[in-house]
């Protein structure tokens, strides 16, 4: 494996259990009853010992958004053409899409990273041109991409994460773009969750019951040709995934060797962190959860972490917007963190 | 019943099935698969049908914090003292308060209410003189107030309701806060949710097994006692209720009169939302949930509403804190509603 890679994967600790009971012992002071913010406790809790400073603020958000196309379209997979993956791109970057007005929602930048779009786009303030190939090859009749081209998509990942902690962010988000991409998605939760396709395979953008066939046919072809080593996310990437799925994985990397908490939106977004757990677990200290999507699959990513979703409204859009929607539960438990009085300086009396 | 009651129950009108369908319409032709958004497209549906405005926008939240003190804590219902209801209150007025955090950070005025506290407040601000008495009684001996104090309760949710209107309030949203609260409204639920007393009742601020045995008597005695009519809110409420309780019943009420939506915090807010209910079922179209909280009896409430929860973070706080939460997902569903490009405007190709 790269250097770059191995490097990043043995960066990665476990957060501090001793930051972690200094972090619930300043909870249990403020005035509620202890625990009675549940989840927002754990949140806060894990946020500020990632981040260890003097004081944890949670204000520089970062929207990372991979696009990528995909050659197993070919096998009529997606309700939608292929063209539309760059017609999103130029939507996100006119600002148009659902994730654009969540990002502005909760002042979040947006950096759409170009990293296998089959569209030659014009230089914009907030695009990457980090293209690898105009898209994947089909893997029902040759592997998706290279070893090479997979560790590639990985290494941008961890690259941006690294140029995103000089920048100073302090939390990323993940997002995607690509028409056809709950194809390779599933085949990786199929290969790693060691589950059925039929389990894990849904209706992605909204496909009838004659194109989710096509689409459990094609994964199968796909895994049953390349075999891929579920022991090695680079193989199974390599064989059966796609460009911005690579990039996902290799954001949370990154930002986990970084010290940055990444927040991951919904199927797609999920794949990638399943390569990345498996690279190291102790990945799973850094990723926050967003959101539960309508794709079956998507159950196996949140047993895999360890971690449930925060919300489950049965959104299917990817894009990122789970994962700014789940942003605010997470600012909100840092400023409880940070802002509430103490039963002491209230004046309140403790339980009896 | 008194008259400004039964003329707010009359007021109260189904939101038109019409403007749900226009708004839906306009939701399919934004740049996302259609429903892909899920619950937020519901979200915004109902809001923007409600408020039936030309440009519907979500900025100017206010939150109504009821609090009264409650004579059943003499029964050992509660893990903490009596006196921590105008300690909080305090808290509140002195933004010390989770419900505050959670508040500032979507700034959303806060009103506290004192519509039965056992404490004299200064004026404030924030703080508004509405003491019907210094307390319940003990239902388990008598009634908690008599049914001339119940109307008053829920006149002092509808004025309420009314004065946020013609300060030109977007929504409301509720709260409470009153030692041994979780009491009375376990009765209530109990009575309306016509469920064994044991199932509606749970550990509250987190009483344990002993004084949750004490919480279970209680609220049987008090039933058994008074056998308030469950056909009749107002008399549920004055038998087994509490002040705050009936003032978020009104303030229900009166919001949907006036074509407001209101946010319904947890599970005390739940108590107050199920008599409003109960007076005029068409109040269900301007309720929008926010948090599951662990209280078991909890899911009556939604059961009987008709929408599920938006969130389940194990949260057991209340003060406003779930609705406050729930505000940035109707925020965010109105936003996309007003923001987001269509596939026309953007370029974008629609569905094979």
């Amino acid at each position: 494996m790269q250097e770059v890679i191995s490097k990043t994967i043995e960066k990665i600790q476990p957060v501090s259990p001793d930051l972690l009971g200094k972090a619930q012992a300043h909870l249990d002071k403020l005035t509620k009853p202890p625990g009675s913010l549940g989840r927002l406790e754990e949140l806060s809790k894990r946020y500020v010992s990632i981040r260890n400073e003097k004081s944890s603020t949670l204000e520089k958000i970062s929207t990372i958004v991979f696009a990528a196309d995909h050659g197993v379209t070919a096998e009529g997979v997606s309700a939608y053409p292929s063209e539309v993956t760059s017609q999103m791109v130029m939507n996100f970057l006119n600002e148009g899409a659902a994730v654009n007005v969540l990002a502005n929602h909760i002042n979040a930048d947006i950096t759409v990273v170009d990293i296998g779009v089959n569209f030659d786009f014009k230089d914009h303030p907030n695009l990457l041109h980090r293209k690898i190939a105009s898209g994947t090859k089909n893997f029902v009749k040759e592997p998706s991409m290279t070893y090479s081209q997979a560790e590639t998509s990985i290494i941008t990942g961890i690259q941006i994460a690294g140029e995103s902690a000089k920048s100073g962010v302090d939390i990323l988000t993940t997002g995607e773009m690509g028409i056809g991409n709950t194809t390779p998605s599933s085949a990786i939760y199929s290969v790693l969750g060691k589950t059925r396709v039929e389990e894990v395979t849904g209706r992605g953008t909204g496909i009838d019951d004659s194109a989710l066939e096509k689409k459990i046919a094609a994964i199968k072809k796909g895994i049953s040709l390349h075999q891929p080593d579920p022991n090695n996310p680079v193989d199974i990437l390599a064989k059966v995934g796609g460009f911005e799925i690579g990039g996902i994985a290799g954001l949370i990397l990154g930002a986990a060797a970084e010290n940055i908490p990444v927040v991951v939106d919904g199927f797609i977004s999920g794949a990638g962190a399943l390569l990345a757990l498996k690279m190291n677990p102790s990945v799973k200290d850094y990723i926050f959860p967003s959101h539960k999507s309508s794709e079956p699959g998507h159950k196996i990513f949140f047993d895999l972490l360890g971690h449930p979703p925060l919300l489950d409204l049965n959104m299917r859009l990817g894009e990122g917007t789970g994962a700014l929607l789940a942003i605010n539960l997470i600012q909100t438990a840092v400023k409880i963190y940070n802002e509430m009085a103490t039963f002491q300086s209230a004046g309140v009396s403790t339980q009896k």
